[in-house]
């Protein structure tokens, strides 16, 4: 058989394809900031932190199995134990990437990594008060829910939140880039997309969930409840005069306490909802309501029928 | 050097978070019912399960990749033999979970876990009878589809629903723990979520799918196709006097047979859909329809333009 | 003890079930085409292949993390040299379930698997080229975005599109049940279903995306912008005489350059958006518009309000 | 193509190698006592549990490598919190496959496991305790030793003891079968065989150790040292009047305090040897020595030369 | 800072060491065969099929835990069916290598190595009815083993006596590389090394067993027991007439019916052991002994003492 | 049901139990050198160093599967920048472990892990060129070889001195814990034990293997040839004036060019064995010998007999 065998001829010319593609990453495809490699914040790292911490807050229902009271104490500190330094090596990931080393007194961000993680870690049981007022409000707030321990196993909408009140502590302590890896994993997982920059009052519900967008600036107040497919969004970009976005301007509505939106409504812009006003299903909005409103498409489109 | 190295000082105060966690558990913000540690479903051992559910009613597709007519009914057979041990061990978690430990006559369940994994086991075949028929729904009914095998590789609207005819015999069956966390693991994996308490019947198709949710207390009849972000929800929610939700009664819409419902319809309320009607893309519903109807938003607009 | 323990008795009739699964296969619910037992792609495996390329093209975002410049074209070639023949394996199964063996020459298909995956390697540098565009337009369209960092590393919106442009030119190639995996996998993953034939031009994005539906037969042109929820989907399937669906003619819509299309709008239909022209949130069309529109559900209404 | 791809061929009448499988498992060569499958202990399981045990004895050498004083305790306690109880169910299934449920009062042993579980843990302490003795008996007795870190992390002679001190708790507790499973998971390891009948004094080094031999009622005195290739075996097997082996009387030798016994001596038969005899290599031995004997091969070998 | 943080700086010439192990591998240091790159057998792989085959000849103790009378079978089934086929590329590869492709009729051996991996499975009773002969004679030879469960699970010897039956089958059929694996494998589990041409008898036990090597040649009878250390040798290697030894001749002993070896004994050559000798520990022996002989080495010794 | 489940109560004191084996860690039985916790070498990250060298060695034999022309650079290249990194890292510890941070200029020894690194990277082609001799000498001096592949592939002496040809090298350049480690990898995996610090020259071969020892002064010429159980060790351990064990002298033998040693033999002490010597086996050897000298056991009982 004079014929060398498939697996030992070159199908793809492995060489060429490995030698334009570094040319497409230094030169004509360039995107790397200042030419630096340069180290990144791990989604799967950051994962394994999250569910950590979940578990840390929630050890009976997300810890594991066989936890009692003689134990529980030692698997709650074990776990915080281990998942600290790692959240502390991804913030320190998210400065580097953030902030560019301009810190002379600490250009690799160690020690500002270690006082973002004990700041959060203090805060831990503040979150987890915010979070058994959301388990109520999802117990409370929908009639197919049976037990809260349903809730706490099942609803993606409390998955959501418990996320995000993490990624926001992150966020307001400067880890971004780690509080936006935070919310995106929560948003693949659920299909709810919440910003961690939106800050979020107590006993906040979301129902079903797939679809809903809360933007960077959102502001809600206590007891709201969403359903599906809500947006809280921008309505326009503002550009600078060299046409350039104008970033992190407060562009997204204020919700204030007891109102409820139903599945589909799009929100946009600074705008506020009175409290304790409905906003009906599908309904388009953006222009504030005063508080106790009940604004329904269908109100909308008796109109004109 | 006299300073400790990093590894070793103490970045957070561990002891105290522990103990500040333990407190919001028992004292402060303590959700666990009447107090004791109790062994909860596992979403999952529960995803383990329907994977291997899912691959002994479609071994060729689903199943290890070296299957012929000699192994087949091996695989099938270890394969069942493997995750039915598996649910019931679920199901009798989520009875205990449920019922709460008052059954007197098998505190933990174990027999009543056994005879409802057996009841299910028993109704493989006509499980499998229903998803050849929403196969073929899907195969027929979206003229991207080249082949049967595409439809049971790639669409999510079949593994959803694959998903919910497996929970919902598990839901009558009252595990109903079980059934709501595998309607969940669907939810996240394709954005469709069917509560596990709507009934369906055959050749059913949810194309696309994404943002799709059918409530606990639906019902669908034979042939019904709908598409994404199509809502079958409840209208509103009575409260008893008390001011509590008033819980399981039925709330949400009758689609009769043959009814096609297209992308972002919001259909509410225990109304009924007549048979052969179609419902137009975001079209807002929360009136019956009789049978053969042809509803859509264009021609509410027209009206008005 | 006369009993046998619960783990020796028969909670289910094993034998029973397989064998009316088996009836089930073969006989009552035969869906199996022509009876073989074939080779078909694994999802799983797909997986891994794309996340390879991915990280091929992205190797400093999406590789391993201790990259620099000496070692960094051994992790580019070895990754490549890893996932090819795994492409190429799976190429040939898709090729096997769509063609059905008729090629006499090949009737397994080795030899045209390695020359579509010879020829997709040729196009990894053009694909990255178009996947920097859209980083570009990410990071400039989204007054969130901090760098080109966070939104490689976060955006859903990005990660469906890279998605996209290996699924498309593998679709083109005739690997169309690995592109349809491929973007399956995007979907499930973010949210964002687009069909690998739709075509797309340059500096494409999405924004947070969920929910959004790109047909099969779509034509995007560059720098279009979509949000969530959008749908540039079909408006009707014509049957052909025997009522079977006409699968493969042109019916989505053409968009040209430099379209934006806000969150939840519905495009049906062979209609073309003319460049330039922008499409507002939830906005329901059927109908071409020419260059330059802004259309706005919000004008529609104004004029029955 | 008429004839069948290779997958779908049978190479080997699958049927029939499992039915004369089964007829060789029930009939013609049953080894299965009294007919009845039986719950029995796991390797696997078992190295976990030993793993375990390991580090929360010596938790900054066998443990996470993170540890410090702050989260050391919490460490340990988790560890033991998660392998004493996969430990409680390995003794039960040990001692039901050794007692063989006559047992009236918990004929599935589970009270009987968790007492001697924790038995066992109350005696970690002091198997720490001997075990510190051991490492610094190998410390000074080996003159390539440069640290007790290098002797805990490197040395099998240290992994053998160590395995032996638990396995020897077991089996003294009656957990006869998990002691000698430890005791072969050591010997895979190590090459060193300790039957974990056999009683061990404090500070016992074995150096080298590949083949060393000690059987199960030796009875071995404080600081001793052996080398590889020591057997302290039996010299004969007693069989009772039915030509049976007589099982468990006292058939291997005493090794009394500060014993040297050099590489490849065999020492056979309930014999003493005196305290701080020197026993050389290979020499072979059947009969007791006084106090400070020094045998070895050359003395005996020096008769004849 | 002007200093490229290390992880960028280069520490070792990576392209200079990967061009220089290049040169080695086909210029200086070459010892491939023949210049092409060739699939090998995979241990990892093969370690996999014996463990598989292991479990299907002995599936309550080596095989899942829950097995019981409905199961079993098809437990016993689907893992043939999963480890044959994998048995059978490792035997290809094993033809490849070892017969260096010089059939013509099959220049990869595929049908071969089918046909030896079936005619294996039809062996494998034969082979568990010798097992069971080995794990009585274990029983019935230890005085510390306290049931078949015991032997069966713990004693390394029984392990590499089962090893060896299934590789010397293999080896007969010419699968001589994945053979010689197994037993390698085994060797290093258990320190015994049976070469895998060795021709054992039924009802074969060694006790302890570290260090233990059996030749190639060796022809072991019947109700053999062998302990630790005992060689079964070669005395000398002959040299054809270029220098080269001269490979494969019997040049290994004959052990006949009802022989015990004791330890550390070394027989080494073509020479037979009458049937029900006994050799005693560390004898050396280089002749022949009639049947019934008792050969010790204290007898040798006591001439000199 | 008043009394808590089985899972709830506490079967041993876990408080009681940390609290007991704290106080055994820092009073009873202290072993700690200097009370602090210390990063330790890690055998697992050693053993994965050790599998990526031997693959970038070997690639075709130990690496990946399937390599070829044009991909096996990028294979070692990648391989290599893996695990060279992990190596320096473990290096790192180990030189903090052994030199105990009184290095002031470095402190953490980075630089110096990163220098031995590269000073061992330098090594690896003349490590191949040994290895390749040793695999030729396997070859040629085993009749049971049938090709250089078996060799590589099989036989566990060669595994032997790769690993220690590695760990030399590490050793000589002051990586001595991490060298050992690597040793008794090798010593786990093959019952052979050569300390790091033996020199042994080119074309040495172990046949068999189980049970050699090698001492850390042994010098070994070239084509040397050993057979199982042979020790190289020290005969005796001198003590200083304070009784304590002098550490480091030169203490094993010296085995010139073209020596035999078959099984057994024990060779003890700063010993020269003559070059082109054979030494019989079980041979006790403690006084030098002049070249080409024939040693037997045989020899010497004949003068008794």
């Amino acid at each position: 058989m004079n014929e060398a065998p498939a697996s030992e001829r070159q199908a793809w010319p492995l060489d060429e394809i490995v030698a334009a593609l570094r040319h497409s990453r230094e030169v004509t495809h360039h995107i790397r900031h200042r030419g630096a490699v340069r180290e990144l914040p791990s989604r799967r790292v950051i994962a394994e932190v999250v569910e950590g911490l979940t578990a840390a807050l929630f050890p009976t229902h997300h810890g594991r199995e066989d936890l009692n009271d003689a134990n529980i104490d030692y698997y709650v500190g074990n776990t915080l134990a281990r998942v600290l330094p790692l959240l502390t090596e991804q913030v320190r990931r998210s400065l580097l990437c953030t902030l560019d080393g301009t810190d002379e007194a600490d250009p690799h961000y160690h020690e500002r990594a270690r006082a973002i993680a004990a700041e959060f870690a203090a805060q831990l049981v503040p979150i987890r008060a915010l979070l058994v007022s959301d388990l109520r409000a999802a117990y409370q707030g929908d009639p197919a829910a049976n037990s809260i321990s349903e809730v706490l196993l099942v609803y993606p909408g409390v998955t959501a939140v418990a996320y995000h009140r993490i990624a926001h502590r992150l966020y307001k302590l400067g880890a971004t880039l780690v509080a936006r890896l935070i919310s995106e994993i929560a948003h693949s997982t659920t299909g709810i997309e919440i910003h961690p920059g939106a800050h979020i009052g107590e006993s906040f519900f979301i129902d079903h969930g797939t679809g809903v967008v809360i933007g960077e600036t959102a502001i809600i107040g206590n007891r709201v409840r969403l359903y599906q497919a809500v947006t809280l969004g921008a309505k326009r970009f503002p550009v600078d005069e060299t046409g350039a976005l104008v970033k992190g301007n407060a562009r997204h509505p204020i919700v204030e306490d007891d109102v409820v939106i139903y599945a589909g409504a799009t929100i946009l812009g600074r705008i506020t909802l009175g409290a304790g006003s409905t906003i009906g299903g599908n309904v388009w909005l953006t222009h504030s309501v005063p508080p106790n409103s009940s604004i329904t498409q269908a109100q909308m489109r008796s109109d004109c029928e």
